[in-house]
């Protein structure tokens, strides 16, 4: 099969980008390199099976001539970024919503049938359900983040109804592992490069938050796609567990042999449209017979591995 | 107070400013005239409290301007056909996803503190349960008109988490009413003077629908602005009853005298996208003390009534 990963020069796309490849398929990376990697995608592109467009979605001549003879897309690029929301709410608008609509209009010019989105458990806001399910009640959005979202599987739910589409909505959790590049655990990485004896945590510590695995995170979309053959599936990702920042934060520090002085930022949110309890219910995935491999702590960990690797992915994106 | 309405000159928007004017309130009108009619208008403007603004939505240095010292804003505008959305996804995305972000950001610049949205019954897609709650199980969109308001939604509930702005999101199901100038009531009404004998429905003619007379409407969105402090508010208003098309039909052809031969579509659905069941729990308006004066069937002969006294509406809006 042919497949389109928009997105696939970021964290999870180029490790798609990768299993696709060593499934025995065909990749057409897309991605505009605005936090993406060069560096990423040096295996997938060593196979003759894998070409690289770099063009930005809103650019919807390219993004329709990229669909040619697509298969299956996995849309996957976005702006990730929840905690700036409020100062980049253009971004959120054009890179999530109106993004996923040019994807959605591509796929239909092209007759693409079958497509993936990467959705958050950021589209719950603040739920009174926990383990929340995805028939949960109708939530309100405390996000940019998760209205753009919340806004393109809206998108992609009108186009399963009208027309003959597939598709498959992933609500994840924070995702970690190999290729990491934006977050917590970076963020707390620098600045223990920098200060060792000191770490700044935004919010009192005792947000509760759910983290997957990378490698799970993508048995589970190719266990999915091939298992569910209704017109529209949702899925909610995650581990069957959360952690404290503070647990998080240990685990880093002793996986470091540091112990600096944790200054709490104070609040129950560390930023605008921090949900303070991320824990999703998974039952829906499990029943498909997946089961991540890694627990949050080990993923943290093997996320902290990666970083000291490969400290160079401290320094911004070179735009390569 | 100082009420920026949008769609000033539609069939809400204008009845909506009629009465803040009759309230002692200023009012600026702002409407594209894509389906605005100006005599929708020519009472308002009598008044010297009332100013129109000829521009749209997406020209957002007109927006912009229109804000200067407004109050309140009553955000109506929108593409309301739910029917054509399949062949007009665009218009969906711009003229109702796009134009709210653009209404929150010209609010957001000019310091504007709170507004009311026409949100719709139709973001509950197909719902499971009756009547519907606002806090049914978080539902799948089935039409491109309910996708683009639910974006909207999502929108002005990220707005309100992040500043300082209360708003008012009103689930609607259908207004019946004088200037009403779009749905089935008008339809069949111009069918039957057209052809008296025979009358095409769509569907099989059980799809069970709700109805609300605009005044009826009107009191309870000023109702609820004056009474909750919250900052976000979602509401469901409806009667607390439905009917049937064929019940529609039945008395629109008894106010008018004729027994046409009824032929029905067939199918569920009226099109891609019609929900065959619309019925809201409206428990959490009534408990303002808000209460319809008019039934469905009383809201289907007084909007019978209109058209026959306003046959220039079956004329496309003339843009002036």
């Amino acid at each position: 099969m042919k497949f389109l990963v928009t997105g696939a020069a970021g964290f999870i796309g180029s490790n798609l980008a990768d299993r696709l490849l060593a499934l025995g398929h065909e990749v057409v990376g897309y991605d505009n390199f605005s936090t993406g990697r060069k560096a990423f995608m040096e295996s997938a592109l060593a196979s003759p099976h894998c070409q690289l467009i770099r063009a930005d979605l809103l650019d919807r001549e390219a993004l329709s001539k990229a669909m040619a003879g697509v298969d299956f897309v996995f849309h996957l690029a976005a702006n990730a970024d929840v905690r700036y929301g409020p100062n980049q709410r253009r971004k959120d608008l054009e890179q999530n919503t109106i993004a996923t609509w040019n994807v959605l209009e591509a796929m239909h010019e092209n007759k693409v049938p079958r497509m993936a989105f990467s959705s958050t458990g950021s589209v719950y806001g603040e739920p009174d359900v926990f383990p929340t399910p995805e028939h949960c009640p109708f939530p309100v959005q405390t996000s940019f983040y998760g209205a753009s979202k919340l806004a393109a599987e809206a998108l992609i739910q009108a186009y399963c109804e009208a027309f003959d589409l597939h598709a498959y909505i992933f609500r994840f959790v924070s995702i970690l592992g190999e290729r990491y590049s934006h977050g917590h655990v970076i963020d707390f990485y620098q600045q223990l490069l920098e200060h060792p004896a000191a770490l700044r945590v935004l919010g009192n510590g005792k947000q509760r938050k759910s983290y997957l695995y990378v490698q799970d995170c993508i048995d589970a979309m190719l266990l999915a796609i091939e298992s569910t053959p209704e017109k529209l599936n949702i899925f909610n990702l995650g581990t069957n567990e959360y952690c404290e920042v503070d647990d998080s934060v240990g685990w880093i520090c002793q996986h470091l042999n540091l112990e600096p002085e944790v200054i709490h930022g104070g609040g129950e949110r560390g930023w605008v449209g921090d949900s303070p309890f991320i824990f999703l219910d998974c039952t829906r995935i499990r029943a498909l017979g997946w089961t991540p491999r890694f627990t949050i702590r080990e993923a943290v960990v093997l996320t902290v591995e990666f970083l000291k690797a490969n400290r160079w992915i401290l320094q911004a994106p070179d735009a390569a």
